[in-house]
């Protein structure tokens, strides 16, 4: 994929996130998906989605910073939300937070195989 | 710049830091450099790097991903270190840890201008 290819894939990854459709999640992610060091598969990445969902019931994904060089894309993810309980083991209990995930994605045979993410849970934890 | 151009700069620029050349510090950072939101200027920039130094003196910066797209860089660093006393207010202690760093970089004008940055604090804190 040129770099162009590779960023219409991600934002149709990103509205597919937004969208909550899962049943098509499987033509963004590989079957074997590893985040961060852990094989999650389609379905244990599906049900990471979910889970954020559920802690995040306006969970939201923007694209503030995106850079993609097969076969790697790099973005900045912003997050402007209300997370219904706990996140990240911050008792955020409904509260408005504002936070960032810097994360790459590695792309094999047209599907995201390889994801490195951090978020900055410390800007969370100052807001609470 | 193209995609190689900003690879060979920004190797150029970890260089510089790891011999902690910071007279030439100038070549690669704008001085009116921003750093995650705060304008740092290249004399401000230079100092943060030398505190990094001082904490951790055996710091090396290893890049594990790179990932360009003009005018953006997009790095994931690697550390493996034993800072001397407090990091980010964890009590570190000589201890050896090992974290990463996803980090973007904005290009102008042929030098870095403005970062965002996120490290994976909570990596060292279940280190120690």
């Amino acid at each position: 994929m040129s770099p162009d290819t590779l960023s219409a894939f991600y934002r149709g990854y990103i509205d597919c996130l937004n969208r909550q459709d899962w049943d098509n999640l499987g033509r963004f992610v590989s079957v074997d998906a590893i985040h961060n060091g852990r094989t999650l598969g389609l379905s244990g990445y599906r049900a990471m989605l979910e889970g954020d969902f559920r802690a995040i019931p306006d969970l939201h994904f923007d694209i503030a910073l995106l850079a993609c060089e097969p076969p790697l894309i790099a973005s900045r993810l912003h997050f402007d939300c209300r997370p219904s309980g706990e996140l990240f083991g911050l008792p955020v209990n409904g509260r408005r937070v504002t936070f960032d995930e810097n994360v790459f994605y590695e792309v094999e045979g047209g599907l995201i195989s390889k994801v490195w993410s951090i978020i900055d849970k410390a800007a969370i934890a100052r807001q609470i």
